[in-house]
């Protein structure tokens, strides 16, 4: 089914130590939430304000930390487990380049949620934790031009492909940075951050899934498929990166779920989207991985006018818990997606609207795995 | 003077790098301050206490966030230019490692000042943080074997060279613990951390010019001069990581002098212990490393009893302010080389109690030195 022996192998040992850190994730959440209460790092849950059940609360915030250790501490060993059992599988600088700008992403996403800091460091930063992975970006800069004819030949003016060269790199910067942003401002429902997260993370570890199979069975392939060519496939790279993140997310979302037992903290929401941008950037799928991020990306397009200050932005822009019914009301000048569904179904329970908003990115999902496989190729 | 015009050129950009740090680091640390302050990372100066001019003042603590964070800021930036100006000079897997390690001690250090994470944690955690080191550990794993004929001719037994094989990356591994943690046990008095830390980088940048001045008048690479092979020098990698190092903490020092009126916190001491040996193995000078580590073996040596339990151990090791006096008293009960040096002087005040131990630490360089390359010559 999959290229060979030995690739599937790595895959399903991934999986087992994925699923020690999930456990592992599922056990601490409750001993480093306390640990977070003592730190001062909690929060009141703004949409049950008036709530007798849940009111005055302190909830435990930033349990993004310990989800985020337990993911680094199981990449690490998973990647000295590789380099002991598969060497000539293992590409070093690329996977040290990932976790470097992952571990960077996590502190800066820390030590926001202790410090607060000021807006432009939290637009500065994340460009300095995404230069390492574009160092060691090995991949080609060009872009194969698609075979559009209409308003003009494309092909014909610009040749089969084309050298992007330095605007390449700044693209794949550009990504990183609306990756770990675009995240953090699509949040503030019960579930929401850690769910959209999950499902992200199984739409791309789907897609790397479809792509080794691809190549197991593509003609080319065949020669080589024992050799080293199909085995550092960056698919499988991205598989071992999504897999343990994809487990202990689980684990935070049991938590996280509605009413929820914790926060998950600016550092779970810049920890999610660095991961993704990383693996999007070093196996070679921007594009799709933008497919996947389609509700983010309405968000953020329909957040812009607040977002540059031309309509004056709250703290938050959640929509407003009416103790009364116990729904969720939108606030239409708060430009947020969230709000958009609202505005269209009526008021919503608080786990409702997240389970239709989880929907929707599902939904997009498909959407996005339709043009991957089935429009795109009309134009490549 | 040194191997070539382009080596000497990359240090000296470094340098540049490297100032500009410093400055920046020089400038945050106010603002860093207070945020830490409002974060309640707050600590009192025990080596105060009863002192009326300080009674009850709050130190602002954990500012080697703020350090570390400019640290790695530099080195990143200095990667993505050195990748443009000198990609050749470049070893992207063991520059990424490096800064994997690092990072993650940070987020460690910084973890434990906000989250005071139990001793099980901070024993284990730091082993993870250097695995990746392990990995991408390139050098062999033999050791020359010394030429020493009592109590048994060691040549003719075991050979020129023994090859230690996993076991050689099992000492790697026990230098990174003991270099995180060594640091962090010799502290406690006002500038004695960051003290410390610019001895011991000073030694290791100077060891690095001195082995590079050494491998460019070598008759083995006269012939190679411009070749790959002298500009990766390893102790090139050293100096671009131990250059803004020693920058940034010169610039926390200032702070950190007696009278603190910054504390740096597990962050800092986590991130200096990882930063050498981080160098020493990439860098393939461990053994080097350890002779500029004399003080805090011996420290180390003298705590045992304490560390592991057999004497009862105090939070705070630090030794006893007399108001009435000024100056600082031994406390034979805890075994620290302060302590002992205290006991030997007689009671002094806190600022010349850390010049004395630096003085210490600085000797203690000269003669690392004097064995390294008077005596060690002789046997090997
Ligand atoms: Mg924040
Ligand atoms: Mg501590």
């Amino acid at each position: 089914y999959l290229p060979n022996v030995s690739l599937q192998w790595i895959i399903v040992q991934s999986g087992f130590f994925s699923f020690g850190a999930g456990l592992l994730t599922y056990k601490l959440i409750p001993s480093v939430a306390e640990l977070t209460s003592q730190a001062n790092l909690t929060g009141m849950d703004l949409n049950k304000r008036g709530d007798p059940k849940f009111s005055g609360k302190k909830i435990p915030e930033s349990l993004g930390i310990c989800v985020a250790v337990v993911y680094l501490v199981c990449v690490i060993l998973f990647q000295t487990f590789q380099w002991f059992s598969f060497p000539e599988t293992i590409q070093l600088s690329e996977y040290n380049a990932a976790l470097t700008s992952i571990c960077f992403m996590i502190l800066l996403g820390f030590g926001d949620d202790v410090l607060n800091l000021r807006w432009r460091y939290k637009l500065i930063l994340p460009m300095f934790a995404s230069l390492p992975l574009l160092v060691a970006y090995a991949g080609g800069t060009t872009v194969v031009v698609p075979d559009i004819n209409f308003p003009v030949p494309l092909r014909e003016w610009l040749g089969m492909v084309f050298d992007l060269g330095i605007f390449y790199r700044i693209y794949l910067l550009m990504l990183a940075i609306f990756c770990t942003n675009s995240i953090n401002i699509l949040a503030g429902i019960n579930g929401l951050e850690v769910g959209q997260s999950v499902v992200i993370a199984t739409s791309i570890i789907i897609h790397n899934l479809i792509e080794l199979t691809i190549a197991s069975h593509s003609p080319l392939s065949t020669a080589a498929t024992n050799s080293a060519i199909s085995t550092v496939s960056p698919h499988l790279f991205s598989l071992i990166l999504m897999i343990p993140f994809l487990f202990t997310t689980i684990s935070l979302l049991f938590y996280n779920w509605y009413p929820s037992r914790v926060f998950v903290g600016d550092t779970y929401t810049y920890f999610s989207g660095m991961c993704f941008a990383v693996v999007a950037i070093l196996c070679h799928f921007s594009k799709t991985l933008l497919l996947f991020f389609i509700p983010q990306i309405l968000n953020f397009l329909y957040s812009v006018p607040q977002l540059f200050g031309i309509i004056p932005c709250p703290r938050h822009r959640v929509p407003k818990f009416n103790p009364e019914t116990g729904k969720m009301e939108a606030i239409p000048t708060n430009l947020t997606i969230i709000n958009l569904l609202l505005m269209i179904t009526g008021p919503l329970t608080e786990r409702k609207l997240c389970v239709y908003l989880l929907i929707f990115q599902g939904f997009c999902s498909c959407i996005g795995f339709g043009i991957r496989y089935f429009v795109a190729p009309y134009f490549f």
